[in-house]
Order: C-alpha cells, then sequence, then structure tokens
C-alpha cells in the first residue's frame, strides 16, 4: 500500500460516529439494574447481562431487538423467575423509547458529510437492525449525501473487501472512518485500505480491543469528524498515527 | 417495456420461494396459541397476534425477534398480567427454535439456481432480519450461485430501482422471482420490470392483496421454479399471465 493512493471512497460509520447512539445503551442498562435492584439479584445485572448479550450475538445478532430480548432473558433468570410480569413490558417498553429516540448528530458532522460529499464518493457502513439503521438515516438528513448505504451483520475482512470491490475501489483508494477500532480499523487495515479513527467516549465494551492488537497498526487517530476533510484532502495517509 | 426485452438478471426472493419458512411460523403460531389457551385468554391469540405485529411492524421489521417480542407483548395483554413469568422464557425459546431450524429448500431450488446462474446474474432479494436471512442462505449451500444479496426492509417500487441501477440494468432487462404478490410481484411491475409468481401454499396473510390490485397485473405465474429456467431462456415475458 503507498501512502501516495488518493481516496476515491470514504466509508463511514454511523452509530457514535455520525450519531450518538451508546447513550441510549447506557441509560437503558442503568434503568435495568435499577429496575432488577428492587429484587435483590443473584449476580451483578450489568455483567450477568453483557454475558447474555455476547451469547446472544450469533443468533440475535446487532441491534436493539436482540438487546430487548438479553435482557428479559437476563432479569428472569437473576431474579430465579421471580420477575414481575409487568416488568417484562417495562423491559419492552425500554426498547421501544430507544427505538424511537431523537436521531442527535455530533458536533460538525453535518458540515463535515457535506464537505466530504463535495469531493469524494460518500457511503454509509454501519453494523445493527436494518430498518432501525433506515430509519435513523432517514431521520439524520443525511441520506442525500451518501452513494451507497451498506448496513452489515458484522465488520470483518471479507465484507470490507466485498464493500471495495461492489464500489470498484482498490484498497489504496478506500478510507473507512469510525469510532470502534475493532469494527471500523482493524479489519481495514488487514484489507490492506485506510482508516481514520475518532474515538468516541463511552464506547460499547464488546468494541474494544487489546494494546497488542494494535502494535503496528497504522491508521490516522483525529479527535473529531471535523477534521476529516482536510485530512483525507490532503491525502496524507501515510502509515502513521 | 417491450416484450423483447432480453432478461439480463435475475432476482430471486428467499423465504418461501427457495426454502421454506411459513410452516416455522405457523408452527409457532399454533404454539403460542396453545400455551396461551391454558390462561383462557380475553380475545383470539392468533387474531390478536396479528394485529400486535402489524402495529409493531413499524419499529420492528420483519424477521423472528421482532415476531417474538410481539408474541410477548400479546401474550401479556391477552392473560391480562397473568402470563407466568416461565411461559415468557418458553415465547423466547420458540423464537430461538426458529432462528436455529435447519434450512430446507423447496423441491428443485438447488437444480434452478445452479441452470439460473449458467445463463444470467442472479441476485438475493428479501426481507427480513440481516443476520438471520444471512445464516440461512450460508446454510442452503446456494451463496455461490448468487452475485449479489440484497437484504432489504421492505419491498417497494423505490428499492427494486435502487436494485436495478445498483446492478446497472434496465427495467426491461429486470425479472423478480417470488411468493408474494404484495412483495414481489406488484412493486416491480410497478417499476417496469418482470415478475414471476410461484404460489407457496400458506403464504403470510400480510402477503395477500386484494383481487382488484392485481387487475391488469401482466406476471407470469408458475407452479414450481423447475419452470422458471426455461421460462427465462425463451424470454417469452411478454404481457400476459
Amino acid at each position: 500500500m503507498s501512502g501516495n493512493d488518493s481516496i476515491e471512497l470514504v466509508a463511514l460509520d454511523a452509530d457514535d460516529t455520525l450519531w450518538h447512539n451508546e447513550p441510549l445503551y447506557t441509560s437503558a442498562r442503568e434503568r435495568f439494574c435499577a429496575l432488577l435492584s428492587r429484587y435483590q439479584p443473584e449476580g451483578i445485572p450489568d455483567e450477568r447481562l453483557h454475558q447474555v448479550e455476547m451469547r446472544n450475538l450469533q443468533h440475535f445478532g446487532y441491534g436493539v431487538k436482540g438487546f430487548v430480548l438479553s435482557m428479559i432473558e437476563t432479569a428472569i433468570e437473576l431474579t430465579n423467575e421471580r420477575l414481575a410480569i409487568t416488568d417484562v413490558r417495562t423491559i419492552i417498553g425500554l426498547g421501544q423509547e430507544m427505538l424511537a429516540a431523537p436521531v442527535t448528530l455530533l458536533e460538525g458532522v453535518r458540515e463535515a458529510v457535506e464537505e466530504l460529499a463535495a469531493c469524494f464518493r460518500v457511503i454509509l457502513v454501519t453494523k445493527g437492525d436494518l430498518l432501525h439503521q433506515e430509519t435513523k438515516l432517514a431521520s439524520s438528513g443525511l441520506g442525500d449525501h451518501f452513494t451507497g448505504i451498506e448496513i452489515v451483520s458484522e465488520k470483518n475482512v471479507e465484507v470490507y473487501r466485498r464493500v471495495m470491490s461492489r464500489y470498484g475501489v482498490q484498497p489504496g483508494q478506500f478510507v473507512m472512518v469510525g469510532n470502534s477500532l475493532r469494527s471500523d480499523i482493524l479489519p481495514v487495515l488487514e484489507a490492506g485500505a485506510h482508516a481514520v479513527h475518532i474515538p468516541y467516549e463511552g464506547t460499547w465494551i464488546h468494541e474494544h480491543v487489546a494494546a497488542e492488537h494494535l502494535r503496528d497498526a497504522a491508521y490516522h487517530e483525529i479527535t473529531a469528524i471535523r477534521e476529516l476533510p482536510a485530512l483525507l484532502r490532503q491525502s496524507l495517509l501515510a502509515k502513521t498515527r
């Protein structure tokens, strides 16, 4: 991969890159734990919920509906089946609130996406629930700036290769931008493409990666999306952090 | 649209066109009703479930996870909150069984898809849950025959136009094949493209369309997918039923 490749396709992550997402989950988790605290649960709700989520991920995939089912399962288990049926309804209500929550863009997103779309083909590459992500994109008002929308069940090297092939670009012409080292950065670098990391405070623990996986990883890190257009226009995507 | 257009892209529906799906839902519905019958529910479970599903469709979309959440909601309501918490677990278990069910191809599918793939570009266009549909396709062993996989949140005329544009074909070069008049046939005809209907016994009532919407609709109807390759090779897609 040469540092002189010219970027042709800019792929943006959605949740916690364009709009706030993790705070909705954090708030739901907190309310879930508060709900269970009335039962003196046999275990630590937050920890157990994470375990159940991880176990269910392969069947349920990402998104609110699977999260709700995992919360119900965890609650039944931790209360030793003493959970009141009305609290099942409360948990489903938490999910419905999440699905209905307004889309709040991160600061500077609208301007950055407009600026990017004037210079490059811009696509969205996101995990999560198909309908919910489409709904959020529609609410965001950003839809017109994207050449394509790729909602995927997992972000791994094969998926990124398929995306590049679909849009007819070489790895050197592709850059992925997102907040998750695990999903937006490492598999992209493995595919030989460029990556820009914009950390988001409170990124889901599942998306964290151990430091040893980052050794020798060559990606850019910026603190806010407003820095992105200038970075890409300079095409200074050499192997430096 | 001319009847002499030559087909270039064949799009196949998945559930109840390539593999059996509706029987899984029918069986789950039956077991759900049996479960509720013990409570002398205040209403007809199957009818009420359908109403709740329809109400939730805009938030949950298609697929097993939303179906499970709708079953739980219906059960709580119809039992006037007398539902036992263990039965919530039973309902979640119904969903997990559906997600884990083996993929059973309809008769003649493998041969038909192989034959089609030798003559045309073949893609999959399906609604439903992203991860679940990908998993089913992988289990089906048919994946290699498809040029592309389009898992969409709804099948309407805009979605079909987007698919045709993505694969660079004109409406006259595109044919959609599936079991649902509502999803696979009518919006495709509206987009000016070709459609082939293969009825499946027991198609979900939501997919039914009233006879008046079919007046003047020009699509082909065959009784089994094995008839499809010959039909398309003849390119006899004139406006006749």
